[in-house]
């Protein structure tokens, strides 16, 4: 459990430092209850009082919404019945319910439309009598009913939620999610329920990835062997697409459909191989890696393909914006292609170039069929128009960069999801930091930010678990006032937040636990769950650098081990990790007497965990960090009877520990113990102590300690 | 933790019953390893030694096969990967693995067909060296895979398969499953995955509900509106049905659509009123129950309507059989329509004579349509056909009496999940006991049995868990010999199998932490399971009856309830009464220690789950509950103090259990307490055994015992 006490402290000094900012915030942050909101909103004003949720809730929307407005009230309804076990009487939304003493007023002034650049504001007052929720239009009353499900409290007396005033606008327009679809394929449901997910965090972009190497995911009807022969028979019928962008649009998110050329194209030339820059035959790729062909810029006959095709999928997809990739083209094929380089004299001299111009033309088709494109930031290039979006990956920099030229940019370099960083680190990065000085039409080109879903290493189990709940930290980053930035208050909130959309349907925490069963073959898995939840996935590309080494790492290969189990958030690790600095800054028996609680419970786990995982082939390899983890709180429980007798940790037992630390951060089984630090830091800590107090290298350990009853060897 | 040793001796007496009922068994029984095998086989012989499966696993086909049994073994291939975390190197199975040598070869002499009736029989040899599976055709190969899955045991030194020699085959031809997705919509997914879970236990029918008042779940092209009008859009599309169909044809199972007429027919008449007994407008329902909408018998085209929508859905489902309904026909609107009670004039004397009549043309048109029809047992009127199979829901004298009749019959009658039964309930209705004498002939005509999952009361959340695992036991009951029938055999392997149904997708394990998660507002629900896994929803129709009462549960009515999560076979509590049901037959410490064990956790956990429940306003109700377990745990505990010290326990503290045991035994929020028995049980025991010895009525507790010192009221 996250100690309530502290953090709800740290959330109360976070929101008085947002309302501190703001001329409007008048509120009393000290006496504010524990708001587990997020995105947290940009002003807020808590008061005393509540109003009780009970069977009799109603919703009526007055002004002039459109149907996705009543849908959304509706599904609100439904939310609301789901987690109170309530039956309203109210069993949907309508034109007919215009009651302005529902328990929830919606009054909005238009439809919205479904776009980045659309006023998501909305204002939200809930008194004891019920609650409105005000905005511009329907987009924003969607933001709102999202604020109002996070208000919504339980205790012993019932439901309940604050009396507050609320008013809220996202501080970037672009504020999306990246799922690659052709690496592994996801299922649609799998689509709907992270649109769920995006929605709670009042996302507004879906961009997926359609095609690559390994597959080829959208229908065409114009070039039908694209699925035919590109896509294994996984991808999405246009039926299946259109309802996808309707479930989307219900949401207030834009879908964004990326199709890469010139490179990770293969799956278009199983097909239609003639397009290429070298012969086929093409076979779709089962492995990652490796070369990788390109269109041809120099045939005409490419651009007509492209052509027809971007314009089918331009009347599928009714937003605004289509990504046309434009990443890693290596340009092997066009180097050894004598035609492309003939092409090439003499005005074009180099592939850069030769892209840009391919960039260009496609660019103006798709600017011809009525919308933007986007592509990574290769695609920057000298002459390449301004209208393009740029997507940024490779560094913030090139955001700057690409802005300042004059284009619309967004930013996923820091928000790669199968990096597996801790939220903390993709939380940190802010677009515009602030000691970033950017002339204000610069600034205004800077659209927002993409969490982005790379699949090599996830399938439809384990996805949700890469991309929840992080991204709903980069949704706050995203939407919230620059200075939302406290970690503390951040994970606290996660923390909610995280079963919160569990009950949409995302399978995070279920899945974890099912993995593990299956990976222990057992019910009883509370000894590996300890353990679990203390260690993550190594951090960036190792694990998928280890799996191409092997050879036999494909699209097949299973994903169920320790390290698809892992998460990049232990709870309790972040926890620990929270109590052991609190406790170096400010000493407090208390403190103390939780951090040994945790010691003891990874001791006294030892046993049991060992069992378990001797009989399981599947989990024996996890063993040494099993140990580890053994070794590390007995190291932790001695540092700590040092630090109480204000004895010196003999230099011979500091040595030994050292190499128990060196073991702890060695990588098993592509994963990596998450406590190291802090028990180290106790280690420090004892140690300061004496050097403080001025006490003498202690030789042995005091007698009669439970340093000396536990029998470390010093 | 089931206990493995007592268990493995009933397992082992369990295969020896079969053996020894069998010429062909001449195993050792007793040195039988830990066989995890549902449905047990016809024929099995366990040799001492195993097969070690690792990375260089591989399967090849030989004989004629046909795509389905390709894939079936490439599913294998992939289970084995996600199971072992192996990536073998074969990737797929096709025609061009044939290697003889390969770990499993599949022998294979024609590819059969997809329908009750088909030869299943397989014989399965794994040896140290490899495995050879052989079968007539291939869906007797597809059965054999399963068993193969099932065999693999894991353990410190690996994955490996015993050696054993299986010959198998079904006890009866129609093994089914029925799907009500009318007043639940279940979307594709939850059927793939049931799909899935039939296939792991031999199933080879796959029934679904299609229609009812509250929707019409199929698309239909000729008539669009009964999907447009009379679905809420919760429907399948014609391309989703047939990938349903393909789904269940990969893994062997024929797909029988139910169409249910005359009654249960108000989403028909949403969007054709003109067919209804009585003028519309009809609403679709949202309620359960009340008056029942009937087809026109007496107008020529209801026929003609009714034979152009079968001629479409006979087109659509490939598979033999097209279920008609037939059932609750209450007659209201045919009574009180003049045109129709002048049709009947003069020889249709009732309404039992009408709906045959009605039958026999549905069943003429439906076997033009180059099909058998099946109905519920209501359409066993006298004059129906002899082709028509009939459903027997109402009664096991009924399926006797089709069959008598000359109809092929099928029973579900004590095979309603819906009625949330104990799965030994289920397991324990054989269609023909062996106290049922039937010619040859009529015996011939019951072709097996069918589990009926009725949707008042479930959805895609919760479906899984009222089908899994209770229908891996009827599976069993209708492939395994008729002697394969201890009880505490099928438990320990149910458990098992539980994990391996999990392992497939489905959700009964992972949703039920997940819905606790929900109620309890919290990650930390230990204490919740412990009550959970002692309580069961209430059997029969009570929930849905006190629901209907409300006069507000429709289907829109929330699912998320204690009653929801609990689930009828809850594990600890059959453990405890398996332990003091052994303890009363045979007292022994080691037992008594258990015993005592699982009471001081009730006993412990008491405090945490009172302090959970007060937390949350939907665990409150369920707290009269927690308090009987209590009290239970406290009693159990003192009539063992009794029972050890030989002291008859005192009139008034036996006479206060009663009151407890009454209060225990109450239905609380839908749900009951099952382990009042086995503590009573102990209590009877303690009275007993002073009987036994002669002993006085001891006036006070012992002193000194943990009785007193536990502090009970006496």
């Amino acid at each position: 459990m996250i100690r309530k006490k502290r953090l709800l402290f740290l959330a109360a000094l976070a929101s008085f430092a947002v309302m501190a900012s703001s001329a409007w915030g008048q509120g009393t942050p000290q006496s504010e209850p524990n708001l587990d909101l997020m995105p947290w909103p940009a002003h807020i004003h808590v008061e005393t009082g509540s109003y009780p949720l009970d069977r009799n809730f109603s919703i009526s929307v007055i002004g002039h919404p459109s149907q996705r407005l009543y849908d959304g009230a509706t599904r609100l309804l439904r939310h609301l019945e789901d987690r109170t076990g309530f039956s309203f009487d109210q069993h949907a939304v309508t034109q007919d319910n215009r009651d302005p003493h529902a328990a929830l007023v919606i009054r909005v002034g238009r439809p919205g439309q479904v776009k980045p650049g659309e006023d998501e504001s909305y204002t939200l007052r809930v008194r004891s009598d019920g609650a409105v929720l005000t905005a511009t239009d329907g987009i924003g009353a969607l933001r709102g009913m999202q604020t109002f499900r996070q208000l919504v409290q339980a205790d012993g007396a019932g439901f309940h939620l604050p009396d507050v005033e609320i008013k809220d606008h996202p501080r970037f327009e672009w504020r999306g999610l990246m799922i690659d679809v052709a690496r592994h394929f996801e299922p649609v449901p799998v689509i709907e329920r992270n649109l769920r997910g995006m929605a709670a965090v009042k996302m507004n972009v879906l961009h997926l990835h359609l095609s690559d190497n390994q597959g080829f995911r959208v229908q065409s009807h114009v070039f039908p062997k694209l699925t035919e022969l590109g896509s294994r028979g996984e991808y999405y019928t246009q039926r299946q697409v259109r309802a996808i962008i309707q479930y989307a649009d219900d949401r207030g998110i834009t879908v964004v459909p990326e199709f890469d050329v010139p490179a990770h194209a293969v799956s278009w030339f199983v097909g239609y191989p003639q397009y290429a820059s070298a012969p086929g035959p093409y076979a779709l790729r089962s492995q990652f890696g490796g070369s990788n062909p390109a269109f041809d810029p120099s045939n005409p006959a490419t651009y007509q393909f492209l052509g027809a095709f971007f314009k089918e999928m331009a009347g599928l997809f009714p937003g605004p914006y289509i990504h046309i990739g434009g990443d890693e083209n290596i340009g092997t094929q066009w180097d050894s292609n004598p035609y492309i380089q003939a092409y090439m004299q003499p005005t074009i001299k180099n592939n850069s170039e030769l892209q840009a111009q391919f960039t260009n033309k496609l660019s103006a088709m798709i600017t011809a069929d009525g919308k933007h494109a986007i592509g990574w930031d290769e695609i920057l290039q000298p002459g390449v128009s301004e209208d393009a979006v740029i997507q940024v990956w490779r560094g913030k920099e090139d955001l700057y960069k690409a802005a300042r030229e004059g284009h619309p940019a967004v930013l996923s370099s820091g928000y790669y999801l199968d990096m597996l960083h801790p939220t903390a680190v993709y939380y940190a990065n802010d677009p515009i930091p602030d000691d970033v000085h950017l002339a204000r039409k610069v600034r205004a080109n800077i659209l927002g930010g993409e969490a982005a879903m790379w699949s090599e290493l996830v399938d439809p189990t384990t996805i949700d678990s890469r991309i929840w709940p992080s991204t709903a930290a980069i949704a706050e980053r995203l939407w919230s006032p620059a200075d939302v930035k406290d970690v503390a208050s951040m994970y606290r909130r996660l923390y909610v937040l995280n079963l919160q959309l569990e009950g949409e349907g995302l399978t995070q925490i279920k899945n974890q636990t099912m993995l593990l069963r299956q990976l222990a073959g057992s019910y009883d898995i509370d000894p590996l769950k300890v353990l679990v939840n203390v260690i993550a996935p190594v951090q960036g590309y190792a694990r998928l650098s280890t799996l191409l080494r092997t050879g036999h790492y494909t699209i097949y290969s299973p994903l169920t081990s320790i390290a698809d189990a892992a998460t990049s958030d232990p709870w309790t690790a972040i926890r620990f990790q929270g109590w052991v600095k609190q406790f170096s800054r400010h000493p407090d028996p208390e403190l103390e007497h939780k951090i040994r609680g945790q010691l003891n419970v990874w001791q006294q786990n030892s046993a049991a965990l060992n069992d378990l995982m001797s009989r399981s082939p599947r989990l024996q390899s996890v063993q040494p960090l099993a140990h580890s983890l053994a070794a590390l709180s007995q190291i932790g429980l001695h540092a700590l009877d040092y630090y109480d007798e204000v004895g010196r940790p003999p230099y011979d037992w500091v040595r030994n520990t050292t190499t128990a630390f060196v073991d702890a951060r060695r990588t098993v089984a592509q994963v990596n113990l998450r406590v190291v630090d802090p028990i180290e830091q106790l280690v420090v800590l004892a140690e300061e102590k004496a050097d403080h107090v001025g006490k003498q290298t202690t030789k042995v350990a005091p007698v009669g300690s439970r340093a000396a009853a536990s029998g470390v060897a010093q």
